[in-house]
Protein backbone atom coordinates (compact mmCIF):
# COMPACT_ATOMS: atom_id res chain seq x y z
CA UNK A 1 0.00 0.00 0.00
CA UNK A 2 1.47 3.47 -0.75
CA UNK A 3 2.37 5.45 2.35
CA UNK A 4 0.04 8.80 2.79
CA UNK A 5 1.38 12.35 1.57
CA UNK A 6 1.84 14.23 5.20
CA UNK A 7 0.42 17.23 5.27
CA UNK A 8 1.37 19.64 7.99
CA UNK A 9 -0.54 22.75 8.90
CA UNK A 10 -0.90 25.46 11.41
CA UNK A 11 -3.31 24.93 14.44
CA UNK A 12 -5.10 22.11 16.18
CA UNK A 13 -7.03 19.57 14.43
CA UNK A 14 -10.78 21.04 12.33
CA UNK A 15 -8.91 24.18 11.62
CA UNK A 16 -9.61 25.94 8.63
CA UNK A 17 -6.29 25.33 7.28
CA UNK A 18 -6.90 21.75 8.00
CA UNK A 19 -9.94 21.55 5.66
CA UNK A 20 -7.66 23.44 2.24
CA UNK A 21 -4.78 21.02 3.24
CA UNK A 22 -7.51 18.38 1.26
CA UNK A 23 -7.74 20.63 -1.58
CA UNK A 24 -4.46 21.55 -2.09
CA UNK A 25 -2.72 18.17 -1.72
CA UNK A 26 -6.13 15.70 -2.48
CA UNK A 27 -8.16 13.68 -0.38
CA UNK A 28 -5.42 11.03 0.24
CA UNK A 29 -3.27 12.65 3.23
CA UNK A 30 -2.25 12.37 6.47
CA UNK A 31 -2.79 15.98 8.27
CA UNK A 32 -0.26 16.88 10.62
CA UNK A 33 -1.25 19.84 13.24
CA UNK A 34 1.78 22.40 13.99
CA UNK A 35 2.35 24.86 16.79
CA UNK A 36 3.61 27.78 14.92
CA UNK A 37 3.97 28.32 11.31
CA UNK A 38 7.77 28.14 10.47
CA UNK A 39 7.57 24.36 12.38
CA UNK A 40 5.59 23.74 8.77
CA UNK A 41 8.56 24.74 6.97
CA UNK A 42 11.11 23.56 9.16
CA UNK A 43 9.36 20.12 8.48
CA UNK A 44 8.96 20.13 4.56
CA UNK A 45 13.22 21.04 4.98
CA UNK A 46 13.83 18.30 7.18
CA UNK A 47 11.43 16.13 4.94
CA UNK A 48 9.54 15.11 8.39
CA UNK A 49 6.70 15.89 6.17
CA UNK A 50 5.78 15.86 2.68
CA UNK A 51 4.18 19.56 2.68
CA UNK A 52 2.38 22.27 3.93
CA UNK A 53 -1.02 24.26 3.88
CA UNK A 54 -0.48 27.53 4.68
CA UNK A 55 -2.72 30.29 4.99
CA UNK A 56 -1.52 33.72 2.73
CA UNK A 57 -4.07 36.11 2.92
CA UNK A 58 -7.69 36.75 3.95
CA UNK A 59 -10.13 38.75 2.23
CA UNK A 60 -11.24 40.97 5.06
CA UNK A 61 -8.29 40.87 7.88
CA UNK A 62 -5.66 41.05 5.11
CA UNK A 63 -2.17 39.20 4.03
CA UNK A 64 -0.74 36.63 6.62
CA UNK A 65 2.90 38.38 6.61
CA UNK A 66 4.64 36.13 8.41
CA UNK A 67 4.22 33.50 5.51
CA UNK A 68 5.35 35.91 3.33
CA UNK A 69 8.45 36.35 5.19
CA UNK A 70 8.69 32.51 5.70
CA UNK A 71 8.33 31.89 1.82
CA UNK A 72 11.43 34.71 1.30
CA UNK A 73 13.33 32.70 3.89
CA UNK A 74 12.89 28.55 2.96
CA UNK A 75 11.75 29.28 -0.57
CA UNK A 76 9.52 26.20 -0.64
CA UNK A 77 8.07 25.73 -4.36
CA UNK A 78 4.11 26.57 -4.37
CA UNK A 79 2.26 24.36 -6.47
CA UNK A 80 -1.39 25.06 -5.82
CA UNK A 81 -3.97 27.12 -4.38
CA UNK A 82 -7.01 27.28 -2.99
CA UNK A 83 -9.92 29.88 -1.99
CA UNK A 84 -11.68 28.38 0.93
CA UNK A 85 -14.46 30.21 2.18
CA UNK A 86 -14.72 30.76 6.10
CA UNK A 87 -18.25 29.52 7.22
CA UNK A 88 -18.93 29.92 10.74
CA UNK A 89 -21.56 27.36 12.61
CA UNK A 90 -22.77 28.05 16.60
CA UNK A 91 -22.45 24.64 17.93
CA UNK A 92 -22.84 22.77 21.18
CA UNK A 93 -23.02 19.15 22.96
CA UNK A 94 -25.85 16.42 22.66
CA UNK A 95 -29.18 18.31 24.42
CA UNK A 96 -27.95 21.62 23.84
CA UNK A 97 -29.64 24.43 22.02
CA UNK A 98 -29.84 27.66 21.69
CA UNK A 99 -32.18 28.18 24.59
CA UNK A 100 -29.88 26.42 26.85
CA UNK A 101 -26.59 28.07 25.79
CA UNK A 102 -25.04 30.42 28.97
CA UNK A 103 -21.94 31.13 26.81
CA UNK A 104 -20.22 30.46 23.09
CA UNK A 105 -16.35 30.29 22.89
CA UNK A 106 -14.47 31.32 20.09
CA UNK A 107 -11.49 33.13 18.09
CA UNK A 108 -12.05 37.17 19.37
CA UNK A 109 -12.25 37.34 15.38
CA UNK A 110 -14.93 34.90 15.10
CA UNK A 111 -16.44 36.28 17.91
CA UNK A 112 -16.63 40.02 15.86
CA UNK A 113 -18.01 37.99 12.84
CA UNK A 114 -20.86 36.89 14.30
CA UNK A 115 -21.57 39.75 16.34
CA UNK A 116 -25.23 40.33 15.52
CA UNK A 117 -25.94 36.68 16.85
CA UNK A 118 -24.89 38.23 20.30
CA UNK A 119 -27.16 41.19 20.02
CA UNK A 120 -30.20 39.30 18.96
CA UNK A 121 -29.41 36.95 22.23
CA UNK A 122 -28.10 39.17 24.95
CA UNK A 123 -28.00 36.25 27.81
CA UNK A 124 -25.31 34.44 25.96
CA UNK A 125 -21.87 35.72 27.23
CA UNK A 126 -19.15 35.60 24.29
CA UNK A 127 -15.71 34.56 25.56
CA UNK A 128 -12.33 34.66 23.73
CA UNK A 129 -10.58 31.63 22.58
CA UNK A 130 -7.30 31.41 20.86
CA UNK A 131 -8.56 28.95 17.83
CA UNK A 132 -11.78 28.08 16.58
CA UNK A 133 -11.69 24.86 16.01
CA UNK A 134 -9.81 24.83 19.85
CA UNK A 135 -13.06 26.20 21.21
CA UNK A 136 -15.11 23.04 19.36
CA UNK A 137 -12.93 20.98 21.35
CA UNK A 138 -12.67 22.73 24.65
CA UNK A 139 -16.95 22.38 24.49
CA UNK A 140 -16.84 19.10 23.93
CA UNK A 141 -14.35 18.44 26.65
CA UNK A 142 -16.93 20.44 29.08
CA UNK A 143 -19.47 18.23 28.01
CA UNK A 144 -22.75 20.21 29.38
CA UNK A 145 -24.93 22.44 27.57
CA UNK A 146 -24.01 25.59 28.30
CA UNK A 147 -21.40 25.91 26.61
CA UNK A 148 -21.28 26.50 23.25
CA UNK A 149 -18.69 27.41 20.70
CA UNK A 150 -18.57 28.84 16.76
CA UNK A 151 -16.26 26.87 14.42
CA UNK A 152 -16.41 25.36 11.20
CA UNK A 153 -18.99 22.30 10.65
CA UNK A 154 -15.55 20.14 9.97
CA UNK A 155 -14.43 21.19 13.20
CA UNK A 156 -18.21 20.33 15.18
CA UNK A 157 -17.92 16.78 13.28
CA UNK A 158 -14.60 16.23 14.42
CA UNK A 159 -15.20 17.19 18.15
CA UNK A 160 -18.79 15.40 18.18
CA UNK A 161 -20.44 18.58 18.77
CA UNK A 162 -24.39 19.36 17.23
CA UNK A 163 -24.77 21.97 14.78
CA UNK A 164 -27.35 24.29 16.43
CA UNK A 165 -27.20 27.02 13.34
CA UNK A 166 -25.10 27.10 10.58
CA UNK A 167 -23.73 30.47 8.96
CA UNK A 168 -23.72 32.49 11.91
CA UNK A 169 -21.61 35.26 10.60
CA UNK A 170 -23.23 38.71 10.35
CA UNK A 171 -22.47 38.82 6.19
CA UNK A 172 -22.55 35.93 3.97
CA UNK A 173 -20.00 35.17 1.89
CA UNK A 174 -17.72 38.00 2.35
CA UNK A 175 -15.06 35.90 4.47
CA UNK A 176 -12.69 33.83 2.47
CA UNK A 177 -8.95 32.83 2.91
CA UNK A 178 -6.65 31.89 0.38
CA UNK A 179 -3.86 29.15 0.82
CA UNK A 180 -0.79 27.68 -0.88
CA UNK A 181 0.09 24.22 -0.68
CA UNK A 182 3.64 23.92 -0.35
CA UNK A 183 6.25 21.09 -0.90
CA UNK A 184 10.22 20.41 -0.60
CA UNK A 185 10.70 20.00 -4.76
CA UNK A 186 9.05 21.66 -7.52
CA UNK A 187 6.04 19.89 -9.24
CA UNK A 188 5.59 20.35 -13.21
CA UNK A 189 3.14 23.45 -14.69
CA UNK A 190 -0.19 22.24 -15.11
CA UNK A 191 -1.19 21.92 -18.96
CA UNK A 192 -4.97 22.44 -18.74
CA UNK A 193 -5.90 25.23 -16.10
CA UNK A 194 -5.17 28.59 -16.38
CA UNK A 195 -1.74 29.56 -14.75
CA UNK A 196 -0.34 31.83 -12.07
CA UNK A 197 3.01 32.36 -10.85
CA UNK A 198 4.69 33.85 -7.92
CA UNK A 199 7.97 35.52 -7.65
CA UNK A 200 9.75 37.56 -4.92
CA UNK A 201 12.35 40.34 -5.98
CA UNK A 202 14.60 43.40 -5.06
CA UNK A 203 14.15 46.04 -6.25
CA UNK A 204 18.10 47.55 -7.75
CA UNK A 205 17.55 51.34 -7.17
CA UNK A 206 15.30 50.78 -3.82
CA UNK A 207 13.40 54.22 -3.51
CA UNK A 208 14.74 56.03 -6.33
CA UNK A 209 11.17 57.46 -8.40
CA UNK A 210 10.15 54.95 -10.70
CA UNK A 211 12.09 52.02 -9.96
CA UNK A 212 8.78 50.44 -8.59
CA UNK A 213 6.87 51.67 -11.83
CA UNK A 214 9.76 50.29 -13.65
CA UNK A 215 9.38 46.66 -12.75
CA UNK A 216 5.16 47.07 -12.82
CA UNK A 217 5.52 48.32 -16.20
CA UNK A 218 7.63 44.87 -17.77
CA UNK A 219 3.90 42.84 -17.03
CA UNK A 220 1.55 46.14 -17.49
CA UNK A 221 3.27 46.52 -20.59
CA UNK A 222 2.56 43.40 -22.23
CA UNK A 223 -1.31 43.13 -20.81
CA UNK A 224 -0.05 40.51 -17.78
CA UNK A 225 -2.50 40.88 -14.96
CA UNK A 226 -0.57 41.56 -11.19
CA UNK A 227 -2.88 39.26 -8.69
CA UNK A 228 -1.48 40.92 -5.89
CA UNK A 229 1.80 42.99 -4.59
CA UNK A 230 3.17 42.86 -1.25
CA UNK A 231 6.02 44.75 0.05
CA UNK A 232 8.19 43.23 2.91
CA UNK A 233 10.80 44.58 5.02
CA UNK A 234 14.25 42.87 4.01
CA UNK A 235 15.93 41.25 6.75
CA UNK A 236 19.21 42.22 6.07
CA UNK A 237 18.98 46.03 4.74
CA UNK A 238 16.98 48.50 7.32
CA UNK A 239 14.14 50.46 5.05
CA UNK A 240 15.23 47.52 2.24
CA UNK A 241 12.19 45.58 0.79
CA UNK A 242 11.44 42.17 -0.70
CA UNK A 243 8.70 42.95 -2.95
CA UNK A 244 6.05 39.84 -4.07
CA UNK A 245 4.27 39.87 -6.88
CA UNK A 246 1.64 37.32 -8.36
CA UNK A 247 0.22 37.59 -11.79
CA UNK A 248 -1.56 35.40 -14.53
CA UNK A 249 0.56 33.73 -16.91
CA UNK A 250 2.97 30.83 -17.22
CA UNK A 251 6.80 31.20 -17.26
CA UNK A 252 7.05 29.07 -20.77
CA UNK A 253 4.34 31.89 -22.24
CA UNK A 254 6.78 33.99 -24.53
CA UNK A 255 5.20 37.31 -22.79
CA UNK A 256 6.10 35.93 -19.29
CA UNK A 257 9.74 35.20 -20.62
CA UNK A 258 10.10 38.88 -21.50
CA UNK A 259 8.44 40.40 -18.61
CA UNK A 260 11.01 38.67 -16.40
CA UNK A 261 13.93 39.19 -18.82
CA UNK A 262 12.88 42.95 -18.32
CA UNK A 263 12.40 43.06 -14.86
CA UNK A 264 16.06 41.88 -14.31
CA UNK A 265 17.41 45.63 -15.09
CA UNK A 266 14.73 46.86 -12.14
CA UNK A 267 16.20 44.25 -9.46
CA UNK A 268 19.10 42.88 -7.93
CA UNK A 269 17.70 39.40 -7.87
CA UNK A 270 14.64 37.41 -8.48
CA UNK A 271 13.24 34.38 -7.27
CA UNK A 272 10.17 32.20 -8.88
CA UNK A 273 8.20 30.95 -6.04
CA UNK A 274 6.33 29.05 -8.30
CA UNK A 275 3.76 28.50 -11.44
CA UNK A 276 0.54 26.21 -10.42
CA UNK A 277 -3.51 25.94 -11.46
CA UNK A 278 -5.65 29.25 -10.36
CA UNK A 279 -7.14 28.46 -6.89
CA UNK A 280 -10.83 27.76 -7.34
CA UNK A 281 -13.27 28.73 -4.44
CA UNK A 282 -14.13 25.83 -2.05
CA UNK A 283 -16.73 25.54 0.47
CA UNK A 284 -15.58 23.92 3.91
CA UNK A 285 -15.74 19.48 3.03
CA UNK A 286 -16.60 17.32 5.68
CA UNK A 287 -18.32 13.90 5.95
CA UNK A 288 -21.92 13.76 6.75
CA UNK B 1 -0.37 79.66 31.45
CA UNK B 2 -0.69 77.92 28.41
CA UNK B 3 -2.09 74.71 28.88
CA UNK B 4 -0.36 71.98 27.77
CA UNK B 5 -1.04 69.75 24.89
CA UNK B 6 -1.92 66.25 25.88
CA UNK B 7 -0.80 63.93 23.02
CA UNK B 8 -1.53 60.22 23.25
CA UNK B 9 0.32 57.23 23.02
CA UNK B 10 0.12 53.56 23.18
CA UNK B 11 2.35 51.80 25.61
CA UNK B 12 2.76 52.30 29.53
CA UNK B 13 4.99 55.45 30.67
CA UNK B 14 8.80 55.44 29.03
CA UNK B 15 7.70 53.79 25.80
CA UNK B 16 9.78 54.48 22.48
CA UNK B 17 6.21 56.22 21.38
CA UNK B 18 6.27 58.44 24.19
CA UNK B 19 9.70 60.07 23.19
CA UNK B 20 8.66 60.18 19.07
CA UNK B 21 5.42 62.04 20.83
CA UNK B 22 8.07 65.01 21.97
CA UNK B 23 10.06 64.88 18.82
CA UNK B 24 6.48 65.16 16.82
CA UNK B 25 4.79 67.63 18.99
CA UNK B 26 7.52 69.44 20.78
CA UNK B 27 8.84 69.44 24.67
CA UNK B 28 6.12 71.46 25.70
CA UNK B 29 3.47 68.23 26.09
CA UNK B 30 1.74 66.49 28.63
CA UNK B 31 1.74 62.45 27.62
CA UNK B 32 -1.21 59.86 27.93
CA UNK B 33 -0.61 56.39 27.91
CA UNK B 34 -3.29 54.33 26.09
CA UNK B 35 -4.02 50.99 25.84
CA UNK B 36 -4.84 50.59 22.46
CA UNK B 37 -4.02 52.25 18.96
CA UNK B 38 -7.42 53.06 18.51
CA UNK B 39 -7.99 54.42 22.02
CA UNK B 40 -5.98 57.17 20.87
CA UNK B 41 -8.03 58.26 17.18
CA UNK B 42 -10.76 57.99 19.35
CA UNK B 43 -9.19 60.35 22.15
CA UNK B 44 -8.47 62.61 19.40
CA UNK B 45 -12.03 62.36 17.75
CA UNK B 46 -13.89 63.29 21.26
CA UNK B 47 -10.68 65.88 22.06
CA UNK B 48 -9.82 63.98 24.91
CA UNK B 49 -6.64 64.74 23.89
CA UNK B 50 -4.94 66.92 20.84
CA UNK B 51 -2.81 64.91 19.60
CA UNK B 52 -1.15 60.90 18.98
CA UNK B 53 1.97 59.69 18.40
CA UNK B 54 2.13 56.43 16.22
CA UNK B 55 4.10 54.09 14.66
CA UNK B 56 3.85 53.67 11.26
CA UNK B 57 6.87 51.16 10.06
CA UNK B 58 9.83 49.56 11.92
CA UNK B 59 12.74 49.18 9.74
CA UNK B 60 12.75 45.29 10.43
CA UNK B 61 9.86 44.01 11.85
CA UNK B 62 7.65 46.34 8.86
CA UNK B 63 4.39 48.00 8.59
CA UNK B 64 2.17 48.65 11.57
CA UNK B 65 -0.38 47.27 9.49
CA UNK B 66 -3.32 48.66 12.48
CA UNK B 67 -2.46 51.74 11.89
CA UNK B 68 -2.61 52.09 8.45
CA UNK B 69 -6.20 50.72 8.96
CA UNK B 70 -7.50 53.21 11.34
CA UNK B 71 -5.90 56.51 9.45
CA UNK B 72 -8.22 55.06 6.30
CA UNK B 73 -11.10 54.71 9.31
CA UNK B 74 -10.59 58.23 10.81
CA UNK B 75 -9.19 60.08 8.90
CA UNK B 76 -6.76 62.32 11.26
CA UNK B 77 -4.34 64.77 9.43
CA UNK B 78 -0.84 63.66 9.57
CA UNK B 79 1.28 66.26 10.75
CA UNK B 80 4.35 65.33 11.45
CA UNK B 81 6.78 62.54 11.42
CA UNK B 82 10.23 61.15 12.83
CA UNK B 83 12.38 58.44 12.61
CA UNK B 84 13.38 56.99 15.96
CA UNK B 85 16.56 54.98 16.09
CA UNK B 86 15.81 52.07 18.43
CA UNK B 87 18.54 51.69 20.89
CA UNK B 88 18.21 49.00 23.84
CA UNK B 89 20.62 49.28 27.41
CA UNK B 90 20.61 46.30 30.02
CA UNK B 91 19.34 47.92 33.18
CA UNK B 92 18.45 46.88 36.85
CA UNK B 93 18.29 47.81 40.40
CA UNK B 94 20.74 49.95 42.42
CA UNK B 95 23.72 47.50 43.50
CA UNK B 96 23.18 45.07 40.68
CA UNK B 97 25.56 44.29 37.85
CA UNK B 98 25.68 42.25 35.18
CA UNK B 99 26.91 39.11 37.25
CA UNK B 100 24.47 39.49 40.00
CA UNK B 101 21.72 39.41 37.31
CA UNK B 102 19.92 35.89 37.32
CA UNK B 103 16.78 36.79 34.37
CA UNK B 104 16.38 39.27 31.89
CA UNK B 105 12.68 40.39 31.43
CA UNK B 106 11.86 42.08 27.78
CA UNK B 107 9.51 41.93 24.57
CA UNK B 108 10.00 38.84 22.82
CA UNK B 109 11.57 41.09 19.48
CA UNK B 110 13.82 42.71 22.53
CA UNK B 111 15.15 39.65 23.96
CA UNK B 112 15.97 38.48 19.80
CA UNK B 113 17.28 41.68 19.13
CA UNK B 114 19.88 41.38 22.12
CA UNK B 115 20.33 36.96 21.39
CA UNK B 116 24.29 37.75 21.04
CA UNK B 117 24.31 38.82 24.94
CA UNK B 118 21.93 36.06 26.23
CA UNK B 119 24.68 33.46 24.05
CA UNK B 120 28.11 35.03 26.05
CA UNK B 121 25.90 34.92 28.95
CA UNK B 122 24.64 31.24 29.65
CA UNK B 123 23.78 31.29 33.46
CA UNK B 124 21.15 34.34 32.54
CA UNK B 125 17.37 34.24 31.87
CA UNK B 126 15.73 35.28 28.88
CA UNK B 127 12.24 35.97 29.97
CA UNK B 128 9.41 37.40 27.76
CA UNK B 129 7.40 40.39 29.05
CA UNK B 130 4.49 42.06 26.62
CA UNK B 131 6.41 45.44 26.83
CA UNK B 132 9.99 46.97 26.64
CA UNK B 133 9.14 50.09 28.98
CA UNK B 134 6.90 47.73 31.22
CA UNK B 135 9.81 45.15 31.71
CA UNK B 136 11.75 48.40 33.41
CA UNK B 137 8.50 49.06 35.37
CA UNK B 138 8.04 45.51 36.68
CA UNK B 139 12.40 44.71 37.29
CA UNK B 140 11.86 48.48 39.30
CA UNK B 141 8.37 46.83 41.37
CA UNK B 142 10.65 43.57 41.83
CA UNK B 143 13.54 45.97 43.72
CA UNK B 144 16.34 43.11 43.88
CA UNK B 145 19.67 42.47 42.07
CA UNK B 146 18.64 39.34 40.55
CA UNK B 147 16.32 40.41 37.76
CA UNK B 148 17.04 43.19 34.77
CA UNK B 149 15.78 44.52 31.58
CA UNK B 150 15.99 45.09 28.19
CA UNK B 151 14.43 48.72 27.66
CA UNK B 152 15.27 52.22 26.32
CA UNK B 153 17.39 54.65 28.78
CA UNK B 154 14.35 56.62 28.54
CA UNK B 155 12.57 54.20 30.61
CA UNK B 156 15.42 53.07 32.78
CA UNK B 157 15.67 56.51 33.93
CA UNK B 158 11.88 56.86 34.24
CA UNK B 159 11.67 53.59 36.38
CA UNK B 160 14.77 54.64 38.65
CA UNK B 161 16.66 51.89 37.17
CA UNK B 162 21.16 51.88 36.85
CA UNK B 163 21.88 51.18 33.36
CA UNK B 164 24.18 48.52 33.47
CA UNK B 165 25.02 48.25 29.29
CA UNK B 166 24.24 50.27 26.35
CA UNK B 167 23.59 49.19 23.09
CA UNK B 168 22.99 45.58 23.84
CA UNK B 169 21.48 44.87 20.75
CA UNK B 170 23.04 42.48 18.23
CA UNK B 171 23.70 44.86 15.76
CA UNK B 172 23.52 48.58 15.77
CA UNK B 173 22.20 51.58 13.99
CA UNK B 174 19.83 48.97 11.91
CA UNK B 175 16.93 49.35 14.27
CA UNK B 176 14.47 52.31 13.30
CA UNK B 177 10.72 53.18 13.91
CA UNK B 178 9.45 55.74 11.93
CA UNK B 179 6.32 57.59 14.06
CA UNK B 180 3.53 60.11 12.85
CA UNK B 181 1.88 62.75 14.28
CA UNK B 182 -1.76 63.04 13.77
CA UNK B 183 -4.18 65.76 15.24
CA UNK B 184 -7.95 66.39 14.73
CA UNK B 185 -7.06 69.56 12.09
CA UNK B 186 -4.53 69.85 9.26
CA UNK B 187 -1.57 72.50 9.76
CA UNK B 188 -0.17 74.69 7.39
CA UNK B 189 2.75 72.67 5.08
CA UNK B 190 5.84 73.82 6.48
CA UNK B 191 7.48 76.34 3.88
CA UNK B 192 11.57 75.67 4.75
CA UNK B 193 11.47 72.35 4.38
CA UNK B 194 11.39 69.10 2.31
CA UNK B 195 7.82 67.94 2.14
CA UNK B 196 6.51 64.29 2.17
CA UNK B 197 2.55 63.89 1.67
CA UNK B 198 0.79 61.04 2.57
CA UNK B 199 -2.68 60.26 0.64
CA UNK B 200 -4.86 56.75 0.58
CA UNK B 201 -7.16 55.33 -2.99
CA UNK B 202 -8.96 52.88 -4.02
CA UNK B 203 -7.97 51.64 -8.11
CA UNK B 204 -11.38 52.22 -9.87
CA UNK B 205 -10.39 48.77 -11.83
CA UNK B 206 -9.16 46.68 -9.17
CA UNK B 207 -7.66 43.71 -10.38
CA UNK B 208 -7.34 45.18 -14.20
CA UNK B 209 -3.80 44.55 -16.08
CA UNK B 210 -1.89 47.39 -15.53
CA UNK B 211 -4.47 49.39 -13.13
CA UNK B 212 -1.88 50.23 -10.41
CA UNK B 213 0.75 50.72 -12.92
CA UNK B 214 -1.49 53.40 -14.40
CA UNK B 215 -1.40 55.22 -11.02
CA UNK B 216 1.48 54.94 -10.25
CA UNK B 217 2.51 56.33 -13.58
CA UNK B 218 0.95 59.49 -12.70
CA UNK B 219 3.83 59.90 -10.42
CA UNK B 220 6.67 58.38 -12.12
CA UNK B 221 6.35 60.28 -15.49
CA UNK B 222 6.87 63.05 -13.25
CA UNK B 223 9.81 62.16 -11.26
CA UNK B 224 8.10 62.15 -8.14
CA UNK B 225 10.34 59.93 -5.51
CA UNK B 226 7.64 57.00 -4.09
CA UNK B 227 9.15 56.93 -0.75
CA UNK B 228 6.35 53.64 0.29
CA UNK B 229 3.23 51.68 -0.90
CA UNK B 230 1.17 49.60 1.01
CA UNK B 231 -2.26 47.99 0.39
CA UNK B 232 -4.61 46.67 2.77
CA UNK B 233 -7.90 44.76 2.41
CA UNK B 234 -10.99 47.08 1.86
CA UNK B 235 -13.15 46.87 4.81
CA UNK B 236 -16.56 46.68 2.58
CA UNK B 237 -15.37 44.77 -0.43
CA UNK B 238 -13.95 41.27 -0.49
CA UNK B 239 -10.62 41.27 -1.97
CA UNK B 240 -10.15 44.93 -2.75
CA UNK B 241 -7.71 47.10 -1.32
CA UNK B 242 -7.13 50.60 0.09
CA UNK B 243 -3.49 51.64 -1.54
CA UNK B 244 -1.19 53.74 0.87
CA UNK B 245 1.30 56.01 -0.95
CA UNK B 246 4.03 58.96 0.45
CA UNK B 247 5.59 60.33 -1.95
CA UNK B 248 8.34 63.49 -1.70
CA UNK B 249 6.50 67.04 -2.64
CA UNK B 250 4.32 69.55 -1.66
CA UNK B 251 0.70 69.42 -2.95
CA UNK B 252 0.94 72.97 -4.01
CA UNK B 253 4.00 72.03 -6.52
CA UNK B 254 2.68 71.88 -9.82
CA UNK B 255 4.20 68.60 -10.83
CA UNK B 256 2.28 67.05 -7.56
CA UNK B 257 -1.10 68.96 -8.57
CA UNK B 258 -0.77 67.40 -12.20
CA UNK B 259 0.00 64.00 -10.81
CA UNK B 260 -2.71 63.96 -8.37
CA UNK B 261 -5.27 65.16 -11.36
CA UNK B 262 -4.42 62.19 -13.24
CA UNK B 263 -4.52 59.80 -10.25
CA UNK B 264 -8.30 60.28 -10.72
CA UNK B 265 -8.82 58.49 -13.77
CA UNK B 266 -7.26 55.22 -12.31
CA UNK B 267 -9.30 55.93 -8.71
CA UNK B 268 -12.62 55.72 -7.32
CA UNK B 269 -11.78 58.10 -4.78
CA UNK B 270 -8.67 59.39 -3.45
CA UNK B 271 -7.93 61.05 0.50
CA UNK B 272 -4.76 62.98 1.31
CA UNK B 273 -3.79 62.07 4.92
CA UNK B 274 -1.38 64.73 5.28
CA UNK B 275 1.66 67.16 3.63
CA UNK B 276 4.36 67.43 6.79
CA UNK B 277 8.40 67.93 6.78
CA UNK B 278 10.15 64.75 6.07
CA UNK B 279 11.68 63.24 9.38
CA UNK B 280 14.81 63.61 10.67
CA UNK B 281 16.43 60.45 12.31
CA UNK B 282 16.62 60.90 15.60
CA UNK B 283 18.11 59.22 18.99
CA UNK B 284 16.24 58.78 22.14
CA UNK B 285 15.82 61.56 24.20
CA UNK B 286 16.61 61.83 28.09
CA UNK B 287 17.00 63.83 30.96
CA UNK B 288 20.50 63.14 32.55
Amino acid sequence: MKKKKRIAFQGCRGAYSESAAYYLFGEDIEVVPMNTFEEIYQGIETLSVDGGAIPIENSTAGSIYENYDLLYKWRHPIISEVLLQIEHCLCGNNGASIHSLKRVLSHPQGLAQCSNFFSAHPGIEKVAFYDTAGSAEEVSKRDNITDGAIASTYAAKLYGLSILKTNLENIKGVNFTRFYGIQKNPVGIPYNAEIKSAILFELANDGQAGSLYGALGAFAKREINLTRIESRPHPDKPWGYIFHISFIGSPESPKVIEALEELTRYTTFIYRLGSFAVGKTERLKYED
